[in-house]
């Protein structure tokens, strides 16, 4: 679906045109073409790839999708693959943006992602002294909004493991869904590294030494992005370590809980087994046996029980297993 | 076993030919003789290198098997090691792909591998204008079908492990098979790894800087290829990661469920142990037990019973413990 | 919020000087201006944007804070961030130092810190022999500074971890704070880390090959920073390690010391058990069990159950499980 | 110990010749002298000094021994130490090939290693076409056939490791043994990789950019054994890791069956105790319990016990407890 | 404390000069002065700051103390700093020796550190042909003394772990002081691993590519210090892999022991608690109980206890649990 496709001279808009006239505004001098699909068919990725004479590798990968994310040349142009990555309910849904970046055109392909470009744009039409720079100005502009979508999503995982956080060393019960939810979070954590990871690397080769003719002048704006998404992959990895750290210490808790249990099993056991053992004893029917007779016999052995157990409760206690 | 054996000029079919044909074909310009071996005796192996005048080294490896994924250059010609992968049930076969290449001749030689080239060849042949970059673009093409041949391969171990996370977190019983099937898969994953591991650093060399003089030209298409791979090893990576993980949370769990257990036993014990030591005391012999002498004695003490009991039970399920 | 603003030259200090001045200032030869600004308001950074012609993206970076540690060269100009760490009780507080440093000028923006930078100007004025390197040798003197405010919170953080590790082995009860507090001193190791982690790498290219021009001259200094932060790291990294082998040895102790409540729970268990079941078998009601007649029966049975006692006893001492 | 010594010229045996005739031969044109000693005396070493003019340093460690697997240039000469290991029973005795090779000489000195290297010799002397490259290929031979003798090693290892795995998963009962075999096996890894990892590290140098004079012309050879130690170490590292996962595993499989335990302790537990408690309360002395007098009052209550254990039984077997 | 200061001249002791007296050695050709200091007040380390010149950060750090071991580059001299590890009782005491040298002289000062270098003058003295090398071979031998130090250290703690091996896996009892010696040698192999690892890397800038200038023509025997400290580093990491695997280990045997321990509870459990439950049966009161009347009822019931606990022995033995 086309979503529009706008031709700029020297950083000003001059006209929103039709696919078909492209090819015209392509060969005016400082003028490039900015163009956005969502969802494209087939037909809509053929015509662009005739357009704007795509390599035909670039345009299979996609047409796929699926891609991981990679900035490729192609003689002068790019091929920029970033994942977006939006919340749905609980769950993260990996989109993804396929950008094309010629010296004259810029051509953005946006799959299984709701959020769009259009602040980009308008950001970019408000500074033209920067959109000057031409299609390398609109792809910082495009991967400085994509890749800043991404820090919302970390926040939030670092929210979400600092309640689950509290909740192991708070609580006094340990349960399975804290393991279920560590698990959890470190997929999705899985996921946010799998869209900055490879990004990372990639961008570092947009500034600094040999670069890509469309980036040139624009190394401090790639590098940017590319501290951005330092801070994005440290942060991620920083995260994941004390989750792993996390369900290790939850193992440690649970052992010491169990361990717990026990001395309280062993120490209600105690409370219960002595009195019957003691009952047991003047349960037995032998014919000769004084104790029976007397007449405090039962308050005294009573008294025994009761004093026992408080003896044992009292030695449980001081030891810390009741 | 001789599968075919062709010769091509300028991107199109001239002929079948017949192995001692070759030599004559050889010298034609612009012409290549592609070949393709299954299973081969030694004669076999050694009329080739003598056909195609093979280094020494390369057809010793080819002989041996059970190489590792590599690339080797013997001046101008390649020698490629491709490990071919198969679900025989539920088991991973490894097969193995020998590939010679020089200027005007490819040699490929498969064993243990149940599944051809045949559709890789009639591709070629459809597409002449590519078929005309020589020997290296069937290399290309040929490492293009093995290397996607890995994909159903992830595919399926990762539906695999899929499962598996379900049965751990969903089921309420932790089974053996859980821990014996994460094993499995991680050595299916090492299987794979060792697969396309090296090959990734191996196809690293055939685009870029310096380049073998039969990929000269192809290095979009052997830079594919990579990406591939690419993303293949870090899709492993990830997954091992997460087997391991998961193996270290089942741990977890299981230790949890072990507490739990415990304190079931430990409530289940005091529901039993309590009203038997009550009965012991009442079993006790003495003459003078005012109690065993009331008419509602018996009734008072069973109540008591239930009524200790009802107690116990209510404290137990308030702590979670029954 | 402005702290000072001072002009030298050559070494030494020419006076104290309003903003405004600034700008008479920058343009005499082997003069550089020196300012501090704390907590600044988005117009005072505005107005130093202006006034050093401070590069928009680095402005940016010091308007919004939390940033990575890091050393960015704009053309001549270099922006370093510094985190500064206080503890505030047992918490350590993150602050921000945002050093601009040109051929010029010094411009140091902190925030969230609250220790200043009178010691290092007052020792910079004390050595003009020194000073008068310039701009570059100011940088040196503050990152020195800032770089060994982390000594005393690695000291606090190494003496925290040796009373933790003194109460797991000499403590023979394990609680379950332990487990929390290795886990808290992680956390502020990592801290810690994200701090001198990034900078370690940053100030590596302010000496040896190519260095920026405001630093030339200065390499010894720059790489005494270097030397610092590489001792720091080192420590971080061992006692991070030594943290995760302390809470996997805690989950061994916990699993040995559960081993041996068990085996307490059994030999308890035992020692009550016994002499219940020979109670319970004197207590049965057969007419015919002579030894119920004997006038001994009782007093023997009853030395059978002490010297039984005794024994289990004994077998449970000797194999230590009591 | 001498084992032998020999002059060859042009890739011919010229003669066995004597340790004082050396000197004589190593001024011919095109020829080198090859020495094995094994196991020699300090003066024979220093003869070898004096005779080939060998480098203190290196002359010292061959002294020594206990190096570990490197090559090294002295000027023009090379002085390798590979590490061979045999098996002797179950345990692998490590011992080490020292070999100083130069432009007309190659020297081996074999010291705790049973087995030498008259195939070596003899396959050298088979081919005099290539032993024609001088003393490099000797190095070649010697390496190969070194290299070679650890894939049994490794063979063996592995095959240790396949039964250990099957008596894990298999067998319903986990031993300590097991324990002890997977940390036996690691050390045994352990030693095979302290073999094989500095020297796939130091053969790399022997082929590629800058290779060692008397290596010039073999680069194809080295890269071979190069090849077999990638390899070599690659299923080294494999294997490691598996063997840390089994531990793991192990302990998991440990941690899961003592919960079964427990479970049956508590059901069992269950069997038992409630008859006993039901016994009990008929077991009471109260004058008024109606049940004792009716007729059938025990096999009712006989009845009642085995179907409540019937019912318990049903329950734990159901929950998988039993 | 001075210890010793002796002027050379090509490479033959000239005399023992007094501190005042270096200066008119120091311009003498082919002379250099080596002088030794032991825990040197701070007027000592200034005169030679004087007498020397060295550089103001090199002797900051001496004066310091507890610096990391590294090599330092201040123009044409070297600041060494190297650990040294002597044992105290089961301690290891860390000491430190700084070296500063230069074309013409080499000042080594020693703190905490016990053992001086009186036989490394020696060796020197006795060798006059390597000391005409100058202060760069004073710098490799007392480099090399160092470090040969470090070896009885790891051997020292590769018995102590060889030692705990035993007592794991020998041992049927397993002790927590097993764990904390474990944990004990870890750190141990810390310290030596922070003496070991900076100064490999540090070292491995003396030979090679560009080299100082003192070390020039020395590169085969600063290269042999390197290999030593490759060879401890080695041995270090493996012994560190060791460690925590035996910890992993020793948890896992823990584990099994405690499934043991559970067993044998159960199984002595069911041995005493099947007579309690039968005994019961007997006990119980009802009027209408046959076999309490029988004559051989008593020794009937007893036989089938025995009988019952013949069979749960011969059971819980068969399924090993006992």
């Amino acid at each position: 679906m086309l979503i529009n496709c706008v031709a700029y001279q020297a950083g000003r808009k001059l006209a929103d045109i039709q696919p078909q006239e492209i090819r015209g505004y392509l060969t005016r001098p400082e003028c490039f073409v900015w163009m956005a699909l969502k969802d494209p068919s087939e037909t809509e990725l053929m015509e662009m790839e005739a357009e704007f004479e795509l390599h035909a590798l670039a345009i299979e990968d996609a047409r796929h999708g699926h891609q991981r994310p990679k900035i490729e040349e192609y003689d002068d142009d790019l091929f920029v693959v970033v994942h977006t990555l939006e919340f749905v309910g609980k769950e993260i849904v990996v989109g993804e943006v396929d950008i094309f970046v010629g010296r004259n055109y810029v051509l953005s392909v946006r799959t299984h992602a709701e959020k769009g470009f259009k602040e980009v744009r308008a950001r970019c039409e408000r500074e033209p002294e920067l959109l000057r720079h031409g299609s390398g100005y609109v792809l910082y502009a495009l991967m400085d909004a994509l890749v800043d979508q991404y820090f919302p999503i970390l926040d939030a995982l670092e929210t979400e493991f600092e309640a689950l956080e509290e909740k192991i060393f708070a609580g006094s019960v340990l349960g399975r869904e804290n393991i279920a939810a560590l698990y959890a979070l470190k997929q999705k954590l899985t996921t946010l590294k799998h869209a900055a990871g490879p990004l990372l690397e990639a961008t570092g080769k947009l500034y600094g030494g040999r670069v890509p003719a469309t980036c040139h002048g624009l190394g401090e704006y790639f590098r940017d992005v590319y501290d951005h998404l330092t801070r994005i992959n440290q942060s991620i990895d920083a995260l994941r370590e004390l989750v792993v750290t996390a369900i290790s210490v939850h193992a440690a808790l649970a052992t010491m809980q169990q361990g717990e249990t026990t001395k309280r099993l062993a120490a209600g056991a105690a409370l219960v087994a002595v009195p019957t053992m003691i009952a047991g004893v003047y349960g037995m029917n032998f014919r000769h046996m004084p104790e029976l007779d007397w007449v405090y016999g039962y308050p005294f052995v009573f008294m025994l029980m009761v004093v026992l157990d408080a003896f044992i409760f009292w030695r449980f206690r001081k030891a810390n297993w009741l």
